[in-house]
């Protein structure tokens, strides 16, 4: 029996509803025939159910054991071979080179969140040594409801970071996966079956819910066994998932990223080094990936008068091709952000040919003025356009950075003494951005333990998190103090000898020693 | 002119409001002659807007320079003689020598917070040089809303944690003062004031507001300008300003501490060894300032027919003597509360002697069963009572360990062999509450590194957040990350040679070397 169209709830395939959706191929301009079938309520409550009995097993599960589970899924992904990128290529219309990379990047992910708990100092352990003795360290929250996103169909999806992090942090997971890819949805969820199994995890520590519809991600987020959310996607949903875990009888935490326009500042000094250059690499920036990126250069400030660089934009853009977006309802959305703002009174500044049924690059303009009356202007449009806000003077500069909404990135390209002399302008960005870039672009983000990938709201709720990098873990933890316990009831993380050799802050002192 | 009765927004003195209120005298039954204006609206607007355009010179504040203004706070504090417990004590009823404690506490939390920032560490410096290059810290958010305690007129209030806490952090301040201790309020605003001044601070790094009314508290939260707000007191008001809070254009984090009944397990081993030492100790925790502490145990779990344990708490309260509460209505909701349990089926087991305007000690009793089908036997009566839940078998004690709500604390009295026998409790324990005492009592939290004084709903909101140690710093920051800054441009903290001497988590680890 084939049962690429079910969800995967612990070991079982689960196939209780009527309605169906299917992906499509936007390559080829078709629907798939694959048929899924949307999640009902009772599997909903069935996965959640079984997630949150998993969990009181697997939240004991030894940190070196939840690593080789890691390490399995990531090996596991690999070994799919050509399968997923090719199927993850079909549901979304991205290049297999990229997808190539995305898949490294996912199995990349997974083993770094592998060593980070088989190396152990992450859960913070602090001990005061004194009357009382008191000892905290992080623990697992329970069962996180994770949202995949449709623009990263491995990185950000079924064993992307949200999940890694969760799953490092000793948690269970039920995952909704984005309608978008429930191909390859199925074949990476089939690989954490497997690997769960083969290292002795318990039934139920993963599991995989389809659903094209609101209310399928609803009915999850409200499911009282569930500790918290995280999401990847638009302001829209994750506003919607904010509000509903929000309103619960008992709230939970929803970490959602919701995107941002991510401007760019380019200053004077720069522009007349090597405007043509920073043209050219901005349109790649932009057009990368159809512009399909949270972190994409939505908005771009400089001066007017600085013709070489915009001359080699509109030259630039001009000569270039669109390319395939992930959905046709995004392409939709993309044309009809593009028509909005120029409604909205953005001058043509140029773009590139039209093609089909393909997403045509876009560069607009306003004045700095329009953009500080109209915040509208600067609201994400998905896709590869880009607006640039004309600003003439350091005050236009410093007011365009102040009345920001919050962002995931902001840059700024400059000379080192165009850098001293607009010093406020990233002393002002600190305040609207979880990172700031000197000098380079907002796409592409580095997986390590420094990057932060949240911002403020809308940018993300709430904006002390990340969903990329080693420190995303901490979403799904909470402080636990323990008070003059005995040593056979505490955790390894805590005993008095440190047999896990982590570092730990005794009496306020970093140290690595037997206390 | 005398200002007691204004605001203190900033260097000056406001007193726009027609509407005032006056603090309540509970040892001597009357109300104090001094009259305080409620902030109005225009007021509150003023202290934030302040505290914004504050908070852009105290963010770029030298951490030693913010730790100099935390301890000129603590020496004022000090300096204030005995003028401040009196005040304190006319206000709440709380005896003098509970308040010269509580005072030391407050000037420690303020030297704890300086010695804090001073070592520099806590900042999380996260370092990954590679292409690119990025480097993370904590920053502050913003201007923090802090809503004073009753039950704690020194150390949860004005100068309290909170505030000691987002001052270090380097964000600016704006307290709305608990109605029931206005004039202690204004003495140590005062002492904030002139540190401030003494210590070259901005004006408006921390403001004073008055208000008896919901709307003034509701006015601050939704305030545009404001980035976070930190509560301790009611689950009604503490769910309120969450409510509020949320559903802001801009939502902001709410770090609410709204109590919870700390339940106590009495495990049948040393029941046996020591009831009566143990009934003696419980009885001093209950009854210790009137039963008003957020940590106070009002639940515990026992079998029933340990009859030296029951029959020497129903002795001991017997001989007890109740205490004023510290307003009127504090002590209406603690006798609506007994009789709301009562109503509920609680039986009573035993009650100090009735006393006038003073409250009475309470024990009541209800079986496992009635606590598993009423979960509002276990909710909070904020005083000196205490529920008996009776239950004579471990399956009795995890059912009922399993359906209690979140915590603060949780605890569990033990022999090595109870303990051993019933490890299955503190498992199921340590999912409910931020702290887990063996052997103890919940009251007394010590304020260190490690304490955890939160927990998950409705203890707190969220259960992430701590606010008593130095831990309770990060709910007033959030991560940035740099990438590819130049060294002219990075915080000291970022450096290369690392200058500020402090651990920084080097390509994953720590060191405190240059990079």
């Amino acid at each position: 029996m084939n049962h690429t169209g079910s969800q995967i709830i612990g070991n079982s395939f689960s196939a209780e509803g009527d309605h169906t959706f299917q992906a499509f191929d936007p390559q080829r301009q078709e629907w798939l025939p694959q048929t899924f079938r949307e999640a009902t309520p009772g599997e909903i409550d069935q996965a959640v159910n079984l997630a949150a009995q998993a969990f009181e097993q697997y939240k004991k599960v030894p940190a070196k054991q939840r690593a080789a589970f890691l390490l399995a899924i990531a090996d596991g992904i690999a070994a799919l071979g050509d399968e997923l990128p090719q199927t993850a290529s079909a549901e979304s219309g991205l290049p297999l080179a990229r997808l190539h990379g995305e898949r490294d990047r996912t199995t990349g992910q997974l083993r770094l969140f592998a060593n980070l708990i088989t190396e152990g100092s992450w859960v913070n352990a602090r001990i005061d040594k004194a009357t009382p003795d008191v000892r905290q360290m992080q623990i697992p929250v329970g069962v996180i409801g994770i949202f995949g996103a449709s623009n990263f169909p491995l990185a950000f999806s079924v064993a992307g970071g949200d999940t890694a992090a969760a799953l490092a942090a000793g948690c269970t997971v039920v995952f909704k996966a984005h309608p978008a890819h429930p191909h390859t949805s199925h074949l990476v969820a089939g690989v954490i079956r497997t690997a769960a199994n083969n290292t002795g995890m318990p039934e139920g520590v993963f599991s995989l819910l389809h659903g094209a519809t609101v209310e399928t991600g609803q009915q999850l987020a409200v499911h009282p066994r569930l500790s918290a959310i995280a999401f990847t996607g638009s302001f829209r949903g994750g506003k919607a998932l904010y509000e509903t875990a929000t309103r619960r009888a008992v709230p939970i935490p929803v970490y959602a990223e919701m995107g941002s326009v991510n401007p760019v500042f380019f200053l004077p000094g720069i522009l007349k080094e090597k405007g043509e250059a920073l043209a050219t690499q901005f349109l790649q920036s932009l057009t990368m990936g159809v512009g399909q990126f949270c972190t994409n250069p939505g908005v771009f400030v400089a001066p007017a008068e600085d013709n070489t660089f915009i001359t080699a934009l509109q030259n630039g853009i001009g000569n270039m091709t669109g390319g395939f977006m992930l959905t046709p309802s995004i392409l939709t959305a993309y044309n009809s952000g593009i028509s909005g703002l120029q409604q909205a009174g953005a001058q043509l500044l140029g773009k590139a040919a039209d093609k089909g049924q393909q997403a045509t690059p876009y560069l607009l303009q306003v004045s700095a003025a329009q953009a500080l009356e109209d915040p509208s202007l600067c609201h994400e449009v998905f896709g590869p356009s880009s607006l640039h806000i004309r600003a003439d003077s350091k005050e236009e500069l410093y007011k365009l950075a102040n009345g920001l909404e919050g962002q995931l990135t902001a840059t700024v390209h400059g000379t080192e003494e165009d850098l001293r002399e607009h010093a406020e302008l990233i002393n002002i960005l600190r305040e609207k951005a979880g990172r700031i870039i000197i000098n380079g672009f907002p796409t592409g983000v580095a997986v390590n333990h420094a990057m932060v990938h949240g911002g403020p709201w809308p940018a993300t709720t709430p904006a002390a998190g990340t969903s990329v990098g080693t420190a995303a873990i901490y979403r799904f933890c909470r402080p636990v103090c323990f008070q003059d316990f005995p040593a056979y009831l505490l955790p390894p993380e805590l005993q008095d000898e440190n047999p896990m050799g982590i570092w730990r802050l005794l009496n306020g002192n970093f140290s690595k020693d037997a206390c």
